[in-house]
């Protein structure tokens, strides 16, 4: 398969690229590096990315952060920074995107445990992740051409611990391979419309 | 309880309207209609709502719409109402007004059955109420002062069937009297980061 994958050079990207690698074709978009450059901020940055790539099988996002920062001075503008990149940035890869997807290949979208099981100073993270979610519910069902989409849930995982375990106290730790086999399931397997949670 | 209701002359606003003006004193604002005036896109006029009418016991909102339609031709700025008004509206009423909530106050928010149950054409209502799901489960660990928040995830509301009913085929008919109880446990009730769904 000809598989983009936006973000390839982040903690959880690497290791999805790494899996993939061996057997698929495999391209790495990031904002500062990889194959390809991407703005995920940007339709017109993401409309060129798909437009160089020409017809791909597969694309994968790991790629999107979200504000966290204390609640009670929160205030719209840290919101936006997520809602244009994690957010609107990975429902434009789909609007954008299935123009370019061949028939049956599929998207795989990143949301998070914050979803369903917030942290504190995550309300911002959880919004983008609970909307991410349920907008790849509604996707699967429009996508045609035997086009497919998923999204993958990870919880804390164990690459991020020393970065980010301190704001997560009682989060088990995620074994990398499984939050993999999640992305893997998404693109080599059937599953459609499925949120795979990774949460343990 | 002095109680503000946002959207109280909408489809589920005015029913609740009803069944709150018996016993509670209450306040309608609205984008065109009420007591008070509020544009929910602007974070402006959501502050000076709340500086005219001073400490409030709770805040409902049952206002706040997005975009259904051809999920072919879906794009990004078909999207960016709904995030401005139904999503950030009602994220900023509650960052915004947990300043003007007394001890012991509620809000609830409003999101919709597309969250988990979307119909086709329903992508983006699907992801606005994803978000505003699990935007009240982070909330509700972040308020201070015994202040609850909880969202009401309606389905089809009866009162709907005529204007919105053959876009949603095989879903039931919501009671209102359900719906509005909903929002009467979560104002009056001890409830606190529960998504109340009323499918059916």
């Amino acid at each position: 398969m000809k598989i983009l994958l936006i973000g390839g050079h982040g903690t959880i990207g690497k290791r999805v690229a790494a899996a993939l690698a061996e057997r698929h074709d495999l391209t790495i978009a990031g904002r500062s590096s990889g194959d390809v450059r991407v703005d995920l901020a940007s339709v017109a940055s993401i409309d060129a990315m798909f437009q160089q790539l020409g017809p791909i099988d597969a694309c994968i996002c790991t790629a999107g952060t979200g504000y966290y920062g204390d609640f009670h001075t929160m205030s719209q503008q840290h919101l936006m920074g997520g809602i244009e990149g994690k957010l609107l940035g990975q429902v434009n890869l789909v609007l954008i995107g299935k123009r370019y997807l061949t028939t049956g290949g599929s998207f795989t979208l990143t949301s998070g445990i914050a979803a369903e099981h917030p942290a504190r100073n995550g309300a911002c993270v959880a919004m983008l992740n609970g909307a991410i979610n349920s907008f790849v519910l509604a996707a699967a069902q429009e996508l045609k051409e035997d086009q497919r989409i998923n999204v993958v849930s990870p919880g804390l995982v164990e690459d991020s611990r020393e970065r980010y375990g301190a704001l997560f106290p009682g989060y088990n730790l995620v074994p990398m391979g499984k939050v993999v086999n999640a992305y893997l399931l998404s693109v080599e397997g059937a599953v459609n419309g499925r949120i795979l949670k990774v949460y343990s």
